[in-house]
């Protein structure tokens, strides 16, 4: 805790050099704020720079989410945030544990595997079968019921770069429903190719589900240069079998505690619905969480600061950071239940990375197309356009859906993010600084204009 | 061997359909044939993706370079080269074992890390430390004797990429001696930055050595993010001393076999010295070997038989498919010691990836000028310029340098080739094959030209 303390006092700097940087005391307007953070914001990066760097993987439900939590609650302590604190709520928590791969015949060598979320264990001796390659969730479901008897089904399906980040839903469904299609077919564990669209020997970790009443297999991710071997070796072996040896043995750790952190800018008029912004304290355990989502914890808390720097805002702007996304949205779901008498006045999460935002869109351009116009008017200084879309949220404003609230999606570039998603390689070096102080900007300029807003945000 | 055999038949396609594309029968010339090859060449291709998907990690004087060699004997033989054989040799043989690091204090998280060759091991129960830092090896140098005693030293030297790969040189002291001058001084162990020009949790492994009395100590390279992320640690922790546990557990086999792969395109005057071709077949244990060095085999084996098709060669085309390279040019050193007495006219090594060449040299432009210019002039179409310095020759061609012979360098784009040298990540995926093809044209023109060169090479 003394070097805690110590270096978050060194982070209070960055605020006190952007103070300085935006004006002898503080930026006239809003968008004196948003254009400085544009060019100088270094609090998102010392966010994100620090929990990296002090605290690292942050696994739901661990002791490590636990320091992540601690750590993030005296960051916004010594930042300025009041009424700051750690929500709990209890989960399952699952943790993995030894973890190999490798081909046995007719072409020894190793793979690069890791475990599913919720994956079974192979026991420390393992598995060893036959694998069966699926190209496709829909060729898996195809298969005769008993098929996979005694077989490690594989699925090969392939993930393509997307700036919308929309292949996830095409490529995701191998990792989230296949072990449980290969389990309920008797096959005795299941590999995919991850799900993401680098070609480093890091798998892509995650969660996957396994319907009522079928018993859990284990279930991996193998890198996908393995994975493209591996469909090499099938395309070389004509009729021989190839036999893999899967090690797995994660463990359910049972019911562990966890926590929603949140923090506030306190308004004028706290009487009025707060400003929601949410991202994820949790991150997997191979990486280090940085896009993952401490930019977005980094991004947010900044914004609030910053659209707070020319004057204090209307309405409250409360800083969600939740607990246990990763493996459930256990803490969205924990807040929303926590607080759903207390209506928000919007939402919008920041969880897709760190690079530059590209677009806009809300839930209310038909309710109040005043606001939605204004906040697009607003934006398109930093290259920010305005979908056509609907805003649906992200994965921790449950409480903003379930209040049927107004929501904004401000999306960012997903180009390379599932290069990065759920692998080791999630790491600080990854993040652009210059697209990063964009998000802040647009960030500050949307929060500023939301938390000055008078009337009700969706409309009547 | 009855996948392999069957691999190997369908390996020998390529062949048939570069013939066919290179005109009815044979190529009219060689320079048809080294043309024709730069589109169509898929023989380089085939080596290499059959050896990584086959055959996999292929570490010196382990069995899974005996199955590499015996992969590339079945190859040779089977695209029709004479005269092969597994030369064995005697060498002393490590491996690895458990390898893992973790901060224990202040900041708690686990780094990835790997074993350099010849480290000694920590135990199954690790060693816990603190960690001192030093810039450079320069740095290490100057610690004051006993300084280090119950430390582990840390060596943060960048590395930058570079076309001609000199930077190896520059950052490459960092491996090469750095533990020996750490265990001098009275470190427990000693961790250095990756030699490598990435930024992915891989670590990039190597041999290490300890001067003669100097007992070795457990050494590790920590991957770029993990070493970026320690930096970090010490900006933050102040005084406060930064403690590591380290657990690497290699072992010393003792003395094993390994064995030196050669084959022939045998010429008309097989009295007149061959040309010598070389590249070496085992690979660091942790990635597939594909451009370290399995593309370069390929591409010197393709040479040698595009370089045959228009017509069998004035000289013998000897190919060296060195064993054992990565651990200490056993293999080389075996081969001359076994060949001196038999002149070898000229030698060329490809082991440095499999990106495109860009240069020529030769270290007979003054003894020679006139086969120099011819060489100059005929692969100028392929975009090889022609330097100004006098060629070493690579590792495996000690007999060569030996016999004070004529050598051949050509110089392959290295940019990217450290982001991936002695890495898991060295695998089919990272070759490019329209610059692998370039290679291969190359190389047919200037094997070609060797081959059929009456003369003296490097001249009287």
């Amino acid at each position: 805790m003394h070097r805690l303390a110590l270096a978050l006092a060194a982070a209070s700097l960055p605020t006190f050099a952007f103070a300085q940087a935006a004006g002898p005391q503080t930026p006239a307007t809003l968008e004196a704020s948003a254009d400085a953070a544009l060019t100088d914001d270094v609090l998102a990066w010392d966010f994100v720079e620090g929990i990296t760097t002090e605290v690292g993987p942050r696994q739901a439900g661990t002791e490590a989410e636990k320091r992540g939590r601690d750590w993030a609650v005296a960051w916004l302590n010594a930042n300025g945030f009041a009424n700051v604190a750690d929500e709990p709520f209890e989960m399952d928590t699952w943790v993995r544990g030894t973890e190999t791969a490798e081909i046995v015949s007719p072409y020894p060598q190793p793979f690069h595997v890791a475990a599913l979320g919720t994956s079974a264990s192979t026991g420390n001796r393992g598995i060893t079968a036959e694998v069966v390659e699926f190209d496709s969730v829909a060729a898996l479901q195809a298969a005769p019921e008993g098929s996979l008897k005694g077989k490690i089904a594989y699925i090969s399906n392939n993930m393509t770069p997307t700036q919308d980040g929309s292949q996830y839903g095409f490529a995701g469904p191998a990792r989230w429903v296949g072990a449980g299609i290969a389990a309920s077919k008797g096959a005795v564990a299941s590999v995919i190719k991850s799900v993401g669209t680098d070609y480093h020997r890091n798998p892509h970790v995650g969660g996957t589900s396994f319907p009522e009443g079928v018993k859990p297999i284990p279930a991996g991710a193998l890198s996908n240069p393995d994975a493209a071997n591996l469909e090499r070796m099938f395309d070389r072996a004509g009729d021989t079998p190839i036999t893999m040896k899967l090690v797995l043995t994660p463990r359910d750790l049972g019911t562990t505690t966890s926590g929603n952190v949140v923090g506030e800018i306190v308004g004028r008029d706290p009487s009025l619905p707060p400003v929601l912004v949410a991202c994820h304290i949790d991150s997997w355990d191979l990486g280090t969480g940085a896009i993952d989502d401490g930019a977005g914890c980094g991004i947010v808390a900044a914004a609030a600061k910053h659209a707070a720097a020319a004057g204090q805002p209307l309405r409250t702007i409360r800083v969600l950071m939740a607990g246990a996304e990763e493996t459930g949205l256990w803490g969205s779901e924990a807040y929303s239940k926590a607080h759903i008498d207390e209506p928000i006045a919007v939402g919008l999460e920041s969880d897709f990375g760190a690079d530059r935002i590209w677009k806009f869109e809300s839930n209310f351009a038909k309710s109040n197309p005043d606001l939605h116009k204004r906040i697009a008017a607003a934006v398109a200084r930093f290259g920010v356009s305005t979908g056509t879309g609907v805003a649906t949220g992200g994965a921790d404003i449950n409480i903003v859906r379930d209040q049927n609230g107004a929501i904004i999606d401000l999306s960012q570039d997903g180009t390379r993010y599932f290069d990065l998603h759920h692998t080791p390689d999630d790491t600080l070096d990854k993040i652009d600084p210059e697209q990063l102080r964009q998000n802040v900007a647009v960030w500050t300029q949307v929060v500023g204009l939301l938390a000055n807003e008078p009337g009700p945000i969706k409309g009547q």
